[in-house]
């Protein structure tokens, strides 16, 4: 019952299949071998589109050398409060970015509003000096809180920024859990809504380690090759990145494996409202599953075996002996797992 | 034959085994598994002393990351005109490093002496503040042009060092080759030489991707954490690698490794000495080996199928037809590619 | 009637004549004439503690420099949301702070409150490297909304960041405001109260070009003359600098200067309060007046030659034809142009 | 007899009345002021073509942000090794420049020669990440060893580095010197020879505190105001500065006071050659004088009052008890330093 995070998972077995593969042979160093140049042309299959990839070792880099790509001499980089990029990155972006910095932005459900974004936008005016320059929003998705952003709502966001002369990030962490949960393409998510370059994670969906940076906007993809290289972050032996990249396209394994994560938090979401113990904490739509149970219930559901750890209350009020908690389920998350938590949780 | 770089090999089956079985089960992230946690007890033993230990993505993140924590504001670095640090990185250590500096000294066969360190760090008065002040010594083991510094070399050096003020990195990228060609344990090539911080590399010698900083001197290690998670070289499956550093140091695979790999080197150098098309550009002593044929020659060779890349002539004066070639020898090189080269350099 | 900032107006006699007496000798560069040689004990002697003092060239070289020796990897400062650090600087402390972060905490009349800081305090635990590590606290005397802190909320504030071991900093651009203004010597509303390092301004208040470091906790002093030197903030002829300070503080010349301009302030807002055109914004403290009018008459205003900007109202509700405006009194402000721009207003 | 450089000597009466002239009035801040506004014109006239200029405080600020102006990430900046960005600035491009590196290029005479500049940037093939891209060719103009680059020899380098896709930088900390020992134009010597940007200082030739970047490539101050702002080198009171700069050109005011410093200097270079105790220790141009004597001579007259500080021999062979010195001739140089100087010379 290991519902603390979908990296604390293994790796699916097609995956380790693939390293095995690589292992077994030669290759060229630094991006050189076969399955290293063939990732721009899978890519750009997948996003129907040109695109350019930089496989990298970590969200964190992806995120902070993503938006170092857009950044600008006293730049600003607008994202949520929530972002993963203000709260668990360590200032990375400040460091790859050159001294790029965060503005954050409130918004319930981990999401942006566009009056907020466009208020902030206006705060700033172009050439002065001592505020600083605008050069990229971030987007989350799906978001810190769980929750999708519609098509509507990227496409409106994405407006007011390339309006403003800001290029567009998406830290696509768990972008396969939001494309498996909607009725979007890859393309559709991205590029048609505004989104000029995206992290695309998937160490946390079934892979070992694998990240990656898609640029669709070719002008941000002049800087990486040197970013990445400065950072560390260009492996001597990224055929072993690239090809799980390929296993994980392969036959949409990223998407079923991500539709199965979605189902077993659905399984969790439905068990938790028939609960008299357990609410809601706040409607999600992907993995991941926010509720609200006292703080002797949770703890008691750790000593019986169940894991998964407490989490910011952001605007919700609790009672004194209540906490917000948060169950991520992933690819390799059983049915069993689900139900004998839920079951678990019937008996408090 | 394939003699690019040891970075071109494979994995080591016991190095993917180790991934395989780390894949099938679920584990603590950001280093929180029990393998992450055994790192440092295992490294301890290793070296005879206690030691933390950092692992990261690459060689670079390594390099950049360890100076890093030896930097000082203004602060200044010496290594070797042609260590990898200063030609390879892409300027890593100065972004890492909060614009950290290098200062190059020459030194024939990739090794610095001892003169010159003392007489640059007297180049340096403390204090002085439009100089700088210099942080560190890098030194790097086995060095670029495959040779070995002796102990009482790295004493001597690491000495002056640490006189002068300055915390003394080893480039251990291929420790692994210099330990096996020596007769010198882990603990005397390094901190009993008075190595403060080291790079040791695990991928070059048969892993996936599996680098380290080990810190011997414990004020080196306090910012560390923090370093490496700004840049993004906290991985969220960190298990991964230190699955690859458990099995890479079982029953001295490890060494056997490098071993492998230096005889090869030893077979082709033995090889070249019998040549009258090849000579051997300057002597080395692990798995580079470095030689000197014509231009015409090389690329025969190519054509015939054997790979191998022309590198920096430094010092040597070449007849203009020639060129130096650097052949790099594997875990995974076999005695039967060696003599099939050696073959075709007989009929040249 | 100039009111637009205390940056506008022209510098003193008595600093005047220090530069013309010291352009007519020559003199130690970098620091080392006899003028720049005093300047320690200067300070000290003003701040009845040993200190050491590092001239700069601007307002935003002493922050972003101070905050620079309190600086951490993955570092984080707070302040105030309003504050001159966050608003005005372009990314300065991230620059010379080699990614140093600063997180906001808002509270009214400019002025942070303990329990918010302390709650900010609370929410990043020691060692967990995702957040970051908290590095120092800054607060502004006077602060950006033209308030004072009392020494009990300074001494409160500076407390909690004691202990949880931040260093306190003080921007104090306009201290001398604050001191002439409040019942306290130097000492006391500096390190007596917690202040480990101070951004100590003299531009703003009569000087040609005078800012300056002023260290009370030496171990901060470590590496900043190398901070200062690489930020190009140690300049050749900082004599000139140091002269300015001497007259500065010759006779209370800094007090004198900054009273009077309080007082014409006093002047401003004692007008405003009988007026039923205009209305204070909130009240404040020092040199500077914030006032809510009629944006038609603020412009009419202007019209007849009163200089003044609108200001961001922060957290009043204004009517739709309304604006806030901040009117800044200095060390030439007359009495005549206080009288004269409130006979306009009388005239409204 | 104050010999140890022009940047000990005080300021010109006609600089110290520009300081007092606006000190008189208010004005505009942050470089919007009349005096200010007039900059760029003013510059314009002087150099023949539209230019922008930026003041700032120090003569490392000037280099360090415009050398920041054409960084790239993974950039390089070649240089000679004697240059001031090296030696004398604490790394101060690394920092304005986002870890931008300087590379190193030997030669006689304070002086890069062209082979010497093409081999290098050969050795730097576009789109190798490893090795870093090159951004830029600083060449210091008069050279730190107090030589002139004839218009022929700034030509050859600039048109090599234009070649090869580099921005062309020039220190001219020491320009007028330069230009007043030359027949040729401000704009021959920098734009019409390729220069790009330049470091105009003004500082050590009669200023209190005066320097500016000049750009005359426009693309090249796009991030400048920017990467000026977040350095804390745009001044409040910069008006102060551009008052200077005033005063500096008008009536030639610059070229008078820097042909008077070379003159003195011509003056000594002439003594020393009739000289059986001092020899030149190479040939030099400007106001700067490289001399070779006894040790104990040195001594002897620093104890008469002469007051001049040893140098770095350089490739320069002494006898064991000899030494070099480096003489600065200034604007307030007089006739009769120089006289008394060379009779004490001539009484050794």
């Amino acid at each position: 019952m290991q519902f603390n995070s979908d990296n604390w998972s293994g790796a699916h077995p097609d995956i380790v299949a693939a390293i095995a593969e690589e292992a077994a042979r030669d290759g060229g160093a630094y991006g050189s071998s076969p399955v290293d140049l063939a990732l721009n042309r899978r890519f750009s299959e997948l996003f129907e589109t040109d695109v350019q990839v930089f496989p990298v070792a970590s969200g964190t880099a992806a995120n902070s050398l993503a938006l170092a790509a857009c950044g600008r001499p006293g730049g600003i980089v607008l994202c949520h409060s929530e972002s993963h990029v203000e709260i668990d990155e360590c200032g990375a972006v400040g460091l790859q970015g050159d001294s790029l910095r965060l503005r954050l932005i409130d918004g319930p459900g981990g999401k942006m509003q566009a009056a907020d974004l466009a208020a902030t936008i206006a705060a700033f005016p172009k050439g002065h000096v001592h505020a600083g320059q605008l050069a990229a929003l971030s987007l989350t998705q799906m978001s810190e809180a769980g929750t999708f952003y519609s098509l509507d709502e990227l496409r409106g966001l994405a407006a007011l920024a390339a309006d403003a002369g800001l290029a567009v990030h998406m830290d696509g962490a768990r972008i396969a859990n939001a494309l498996a949960g909607c009725d979007a393409s890859p393309a559709d998510m991205t590029w048609r809504s505004g989104v000029d370059i995206l992290s695309f994670g998937a160490t946390k969906n079934g892979c070992v380690m694998a990240d990656a940076i898609v640029v669709f906007d070719p002008s941000l993809a002049r800087t990486l090759p040197f970013l990445r290289m400065r950072a560390g972050h260009l492996l001597s032996k990224s055929r072993f990145i690239a090809a799980q990249f390929d296993a994980y396209l392969n036959d949409n394994l990223w998407l079923k494996m991500a539709g199965h994560a979605n189902a077993m938090a659905d399984r969790l979401r439905a068990g938790f409202s028939k609960s008299a113990a357990v609410r809601l904490a706040w409607p999600s739509d992907g993995n991941e599953v926010f509720a609200i149970m006292k703080t002797a219930h949770h703890q008691k559901l750790q000593e019986l075996g169940a894991q998964f750890a407490s989490w910011a209350p952001g605007p919700i009020v609790l009672e004194q002996d209540e906490t917000v908690v948060r169950l991520v389920a992933s690819f390799n998350t059983s049915e069993e797992a689900v139900d004998q938590l839920l079951a678990l949780v019937a008996d408090l």
